[in-house]
């Protein structure tokens, strides 16, 4: 029964296999370049992943040079490619100079007979000879039984059994649908595990693409595919980032540089331009954020109390975030963070209000937070920038924007070009402010936009200048107007202590 | 060992609590307005949810009354509050007369010593008072021990022993943290399931939300804690749509309505104003999408071929990408629907070409289809519509437009207001076509802008007319730029037949 009995002693032996490169590329919308394909491998050899799929050489004359491309760079990992039951499959890999291949025959009744016309007797033949010429060339081979969870199993034992005899140094279990469970698997793998090494290939569409790689481990398998981010086709691959963390700390089986995970995670939303959902595990924007009050104090007592593992282990860190739900004890945090002093009960009243904001909108940034506080200790805020026109012109070919702005009493206007309306206003508030003005912008970010061309845009800017940082969002419909004034008002925040406004006002 | 017996029969009863309104919107950046409280809670009853935990009344008054709201609701779902281990908390749950309550009282030592400063024994004595209180006000009541998957399990087992004895409805075996593994789950959740009910509360920090709750279930809890898309704090808590569709699909145990899970998820998703991956199992965007050509050629001949289970289960339709992995069978199933007549040969050649242009881009729209299967055929394509001006200013209180198309030969400008450059440039567009021109934007989509203000900014809309339906896609630093190209693309291919074309000359 899932769970009764212990699952693996901690010297089990288990390797990852990554397959974003292949499995992960063919999400819908994913195409990645050489170059991209290189940089993803070389995360990957840095976090120590054992086997590298790099794709599926008889896709075209652009995924060869890029497979090409992964196998020049001589890793400790090995590289490999996707080949169909076809000899010409085989062929192409062995032009990219791959070490090894993964030979996908099919395995159920529905791949053996709709998809590929044949029958299970000469499938089995012919998986026999294409191992054989294989591994006469010299690869590393891998045989995966496509669709082999909804195969009949005494077949699937045959054809593996097969392959294993032909000479695959090892064969999947793969659950190319994500239509099994840990039960299934746990039989399924335990029966192939009698025959030779195992490796499994699970998928996410129940959810139990973990569930299944773990009942594969506990049945014997010691390699098991995954993807960066859960990436692949439909609901994506089980996981790279929660298979090692899960292995990691629940059963301390160590398979990969953990603290690699976060930049790797990075690094393929980046390049196949699909965003994290901030409740991922591990690598979501929110995996180490507490905005709770019971959380946020318990966390300030002791770092363990609301977080299984330190941020760290990933390469992460651990961030307070204001909100509806934040306490007396977060709010206190926050204000230190900005040498913002208030009493005991004034910081009972900041609470109180930014509760009441929370309640109201998402967020409650640096700068909300500072205007409650100022409200409430009666330390008037002198703004030292702010915002009295804004106009931009877009959609030709030069956009342009003019800014007028009031900095320390003084009314400053300046024009700016750039890549868009928001690009354009930016370098006009930056040139009215001028050198005394500067401040790094750290981060720009616009939530996605759907619904119409009306929606509200929300905009969050973070800045900083020295040591102090500051964020605050917008929501406008007007992308700039949001984006301009977010700007302004943390710049306003950053130059606000004297010494800044005395700098400006002489500038 | 994790897989290796039978789970449970499908005679098991299993009924899910759905906590989005208090853990869920726990989580950083979520805020619920009363109204999004019921809207939720009516999705959450039209699926047939067994509990809803509607916020935790000691929140403040806001929260309380949005609690109320959906008290008023009278559901045929129980709704419950939060409470924590204070005679205050069960008061202030009473005034928003919710059914139930959970008690959350300290478990681990971490959080009886560290965070409430008590002892076990203090306590146990608090818990048993605090249960017979709420029994004698009639709630409804399940105990929570916090962190108990950290606690020592003797302690554990006493106090939720304590819990049931002075009444308690339930207890509930809690991973506070996300901190444990199936294993550990099953121990603790089948000692308490001695001494009476037992509920499972889940977090998916390690990726194994699903995997333990299915552990606490095979062990005997009868309740399961979820929330829609999975949101809460962290990295959230085990998602509701894959513990329903895991139970059903695998093993025949139906808890609720699954052909409402994809709405719930939007209606989830827009409220909260957290994006959906689109490789999240069930209810992600691409969760049922097929780009690879071997997944696509396979699923034109057999729905099933590369599906777990259908689409319209969970309220969804299936949808056929293309890009980089796209085959002729794919190209030839979407020339067919523009009614784009090609030879074998042809679709071969514009088969390669998409493969070509997924080599080098992210997403091949209609409108890039089209394009390539006018190229490879020599159909040339006359344009009906294309932008030979556009100029937009945005920043000032006015957001105003202007275009000039050239509309099957004639010139024309207008102008157009709207509520930021896009919106004002779109209604620049429509002035000018008239209602000739008159087309549905069925969605528009920019995608989240990260990195600077100079970003390349990808904007997709989909338009129809009548009953044809084409996507465009565009990506430039320019947001108005991308979009209205975009969208005059789109209007192009939707009046380029000749009937359309003459109806916009004679306008």
């Amino acid at each position: 029964m899932i769970g009764r009995d212990p699952f693996v002693s901690d010297d089990r032996t288990v390797e990852l296999l990554d397959t974003t490169l292949r499995d992960g590329e063919q999400a819908p919308g994913v195409s990645l370049s050489p170059d991209e394909k290189v940089e993803i491998a070389q995360a990957l050899e840095r976090a120590g992943v054992s086997v590298i799929e790099a794709g599926s050489a008889c896709t075209g004359a652009g995924e060869r040079q890029a497979i090409s491309r992964v196998t020049d760079l001589d890793l400790d990992a090995r590289v490999t490619s996707f080949c169909r039951g076809i000899k010409g499959d085989i062929d192409l890999a062995l032009e990219c100079e791959v070490d090894g291949i993964h030979l996908v025959v099919p395995a159920s009744d529905r791949h053996v007979e709709s998809k590929v016309g044949s029958t299970r007797e000469e499938i089995r033949e012919k998986t026999a000879d294409l191992v054989e010429y294989a591994k006469d060339e010299d690869l590393w081979v891998e045989v995966i039984g496509e669709d082999g969870s909804r195969a009949d199993l005494d077949y699937l034992e045959e054809l593996m059994g097969t392959a294993l005899e032909a000479g695959a140094d090892r064969v999947c279990f793969a659950d190319t649908v994500g239509h099994t469970g840990p039960e299934h698997t746990y039989e399924a793998v335990s029966r192939l595990a009698e025959l030779g090494p195992v490796s499994a290939h699970t998928h996410d569409d129940l959810g139990l693409g973990v569930t299944n790689a773990l009942a594969a481990i506990s049945a014997g398998a010691d390699l098991v595919h995954c993807t960066v981010n859960g990436l692949g086709e439909r609901a994506g691959n089980v996981a790279l980032e929660e298979v090692a963390i899960a292995l990691s700390h629940v059963y301390d089986v160590e398979t990969v540089e953990l603290d690699q995970l976060y930049d790797l995670a990075q690094i393929v939303s980046r390049t196949t331009g699909i965003q994290l959902a901030p409740n991922k595990a591990v690598i979501g924007e929110n995996a180490f954020t507490h905005e709770s009050g019971i959380h946020t104090d318990g966390t300030l007592k002791d770092d363990k109390m609301y977080e299984p593992y330190a941020p760290e282990t990933v390469g992460r860190e651990r961030r307070l975030a204001l909100g509806k739900h934040t306490g007396r004890a977060g709010v206190r945090a926050a204000l230190e963070e900005h040498d913002f002093a208030a009493s005991d009960e004034e910081v009972g009243e900041i609470a109180k209000r930014v509760t009441e904001l929370g309640d109201r909108g998402r967020r409650v940034t640096d700068a909300d937070l500072l205007a409650v506080a100022e409200d409430v200790t009666g330390d008037d805020h002198e703004r030292t920038v702010e915002l009295l026109d804004l106009n931009a012109t877009s959609g030709g070919p030069v956009p342009t924007a003019s800014v007028r702005l009031d900095v320390a009493g003084e009314e400053r206007v300046a024009a700016g070009t750039g890549s868009g309306p928001v690009d354009a206003a930016v370098s006009a508030v930056r040139e009215a402010l001028g050198p005394a003005g500067e401040a790094q912008l750290e981060a720009f970010h616009v939530d996605a936009i759907t619904g119409g061309t009306d929606a509200v845009v929300t905009v969050e800017v973070t800045m900083s200048r020295d040591d102090r940082t500051v964020s605050v969002a917008r929501s406008e419909a007007d992308i700039t107007r949001a984006s301009v004034t977010a700007m302004v008002d943390a710049l306003d925040r950053l130059l606000t202590d004297e010494k800044a406004a005395r700098t400006l006002a002489d500038d």
